[in-house]
């Protein structure tokens, strides 16, 4: 139920607080609506832009008393319909805390404001011969957003996700409470793990405001390689073996025939339309030639056709460029279209069978539907392009999307890798994990945040 | 306050559906409270071993109806008090429920019932070319001890804690709920990390009866050295760069002087009475071989006094059963004293400093206290030896361990960095972590417990 009264006389007081740091204006509400799915925009009411945590604190002082939703936002690159507001109410942009307030080069980590871009915190860095491993992509995402999320991408496999390189975070909780979960100790037994629960909460229970976060010294030597495969499935097993032995490689990307095409007609490149496998190796001289001898003997052995390794650091960033503009290579190529981006990850072993019926069911679809993933976790995207007019056309997307999360589930995966619940993927939770879990987090919710004021209408079906 | 009457209706219960898997024994309830500690031991009234996840709900039915407090129970090596009875109640002995119900080596994975051992585990999945990482000493610890406790060990630097190595477990609730936090993907960002939550809950939040857990491939060569120092800051000044500079070492463990002496008194070795780093590289054949030179370098560039590596396998398995054997080492050393092992963990540029203060407080103490740890996370262990009967020698170690503490968090660091709070280091919580993050986790308890029935007054003061 909207609360207009409420809202109103929060924005009020707002304006009065923040002046021009409040916006009511209907392009800027609307730019602070979900854009990338096909979930309708929901604008707040208002957008406001603290530039501390106890700007936060009295943005949520105000929003408790007057009952109005509180809608964290990062840099709006969630695509599962996190920043929409169904119940109206404040969006609240940490875009602006952007302070890098600590790093520690001998302790491989910093400390930094939610609103600190990846690209601005890996600039920042590079000097010092460091990288922030987490890599969803989009560089401008806001590492708050990121943790809020969940977010992994193509260095996960050997880095992890933001569950792992998340040390310690302070976030502003529904009571007012300035949360801080923990210091800067790698690791730690005190107590129940906040710094996690908060991680990949979306903003349904607290804002946050300040990270911790690991850092990484630049590898030595960094290999990588666009390596053809005849079918998809032997792609797939390569990769499976490639981690059953352990090899510790860096990357492994897949990209499909049809997202191939669509990468050498964006990055303007002349890959053999066929499956792909990139790959990314990093360390030490030795070891990088040791891992790269046995992934060419994996490879070759599931199908590779060729087996050609980036020359130097130019050619290697091209090949990334165009795996992290995949999404955007599909809308170059379909212009005009409706581009769905949808997220799984089964166990490795079911990547093969779980991939080869997705494309069936493209086929069945009758729309363009590249696949690209994070195969080395068994994550992998399908990015469905089509007309919204056409409801035929949507329909079957529909139906593709559920299929492809009813098939991960049956082989023990999940529905979402890394894009997260928000919206899009509610209805799927309690099939996933069962309705005890369900109940335990709108517990949890309800213990933290009571009034459902945070992010409310998100992750947890029927709350708020 | 005991509910005493409660307590007898439910083990009345409890008999007549257990039969002879209840016990009220007076020895076998002693058996089942703490013992490593200084803190006295409170027994439970009774002992029950349940076979199946449906009798832990029958359990915890009771319980329920009966309000009595329900202690989960492994192995009995927690250190801080975590299996104590407090206000009496049942041990829920887990330690029979023993089945590997799924290996899983292309996905390296396996699903194990939480009495599961460490050691069996490990003989299980050892012919697979398998191992499971986390190796917190005790072999005979249960993974849903290791789960409940957050444990970790000298592994964790490569691997990481039982936090990066749960996918998913299955609990049952205090609402009687079999709660299922996940699949068997790696990675997922479906809802709360509820995974997270109950890894190192402590068994206050629920009681763990099933783990998916990560399996790596046993790594081609492995190498070990024990590698002595004129100083204790040098050796952590080597840990520090090494670390820094990405070197990827599997293990680097701090053994000082006094430590040295009762290992070489109880394995029966030589080495010389001084600092000693013992490092584990384990890899490819050549990336071995870079990480060794490598650390030769750092090590002999901070004051190491020589640098010669475990010839082969069992020299090597030699030193890691000395070094896991460290806290009997002290035992043995001085027979018919009371032996404490405390633990905290700092951020790496701090551990010289910490490590360093904390020898001078020893010796101010003026009582035996050897000190090892795994220096790779920054986190070490005080192993003090004293005549509890001695009143002036009980306090000075006190005192020792508080500065301890004290000195850890001033550093940045943590009150535990493995063992885990239960009753020792309740004190602490709030002073690390701030009133709020106390208050979100009695929240979260209230939620997930109401009636305070899971292992009461452990983890949070004041609660249950």
């Amino acid at each position: 139920m909207r609360n207009s009264a409420g809202i109103s006389a929060a924005i009020s007081e707002l304006k009065a607080l923040f002046g021009p740091r409040v916006d009511t204006g209907e392009a800027v509400c609307r730019a602070h609506a979900n854009t990338l799915t096909w979930i309708a925009a929901e604008p707040p009411d208002a957008v406001v832009w603290p530039s501390t945590t106890d700007e936060v604190v009295a943005i949520m002082d105000l929003a408790r008393r007057h009952l109005a939703p509180l809608i964290p936002f990062g840099a709006g690159t969630s695509l599962e319909g996190h920043v929409n507001a169904p119940l109206g109410g404040i969006s609240v942009d940490l875009s602006r805390m952007t302070r890098i307030l600590a790093v520690g080069p001998g302790d491989l980590d910093c400390t930094v404001e939610a609103g600190v871009t990846r690209g601005a915190l890996n600039a920042h860095v590079r000097d010092l011969g460091l990288f922030f491993a987490v890599d969803p992509g989009a560089g401008e995402a806001t590492l708050g957003g990121m943790a809020a999320t969940r977010a992994s991408g193509t260095n996960a496999m050997r880095y992890g996700t933001m569950r792992d390189n998340v040390i310690a975070l302070k976030a502003v909780m529904a009571n007012g409470d300035v949360l801080t979960t923990g210091g800067r100790a790698r690791k730690s037994a005190a107590g129940l793990d906040l710094t996690r629960l908060l991680v990949g909460s979306e903003g349904t229970l607290g804002i946050i405001t300040e990270l911790t976060l690991k850092l990484h010294p630049i590898p030595a030597r960094v290999l990588a390689a666009a390596c053809p495969f005849g079918s998809i499935g032997g792609a797939c097993e390569a990769t499976i073996e490639a981690n059953a032995s352990g090899l510790g490689l860096a990357r492994v990307e897949l990209l499909d025939a049809v997202q191939i095409r669509a990468v050498n007609f964006h990055s303007k490149l002349a890959l053999p339309e066929l499956p792909h496998l990139f790959i990314e190796i990093a360390g030490g001289e030795a070891a990088t030639e040791e891992q790269l001898e046995a992934f060419r003997d994996i490879a070759l052995r599931h199908g590779a056709l060729s087996f050609a390794w980036a020359a130097g650091a130019d050619e290697r960033r091209t090949l990334w460029r165009a795996r992290h503009d995949a999404y955007w290579s599909v809308r170059t190529m379909w212009p005009g279209k409706t581009v769905l981006v949808s997220d799984v990850a089964v166990p490795l072993t079911a990547l093969a069978c779980c991939v080869e019926e997705t494309v069936a069911d493209i086929a069945e679809a009758g729309v363009p539907a590249p696949i690209v993933g994070h195969v080395g976790d068994g994550n992998f995207h399908v990015i469905p392009v089509f007309d919204e007019a056409d409801p035929d056309a949507v329909a079957r997307v529909r139906r593709l999307l559920d299929r492809l999360v009813e098939r991960s589930l049956s082989l023990g995966g999940t529905c979402t890798g890394e894009h997260g619940v928000g919206q899009g993927k509610m209805v799927y939770l309690e099939r996933e994990l069962g309705r005890p879990a369900v109940e335990a987090m709108r517990a949890i919710k309800g213990a933290l945040d009571p009034l459902g004021l945070l992010n409310p209408g998100k992750m947890l079906p029927e709350m708020g």
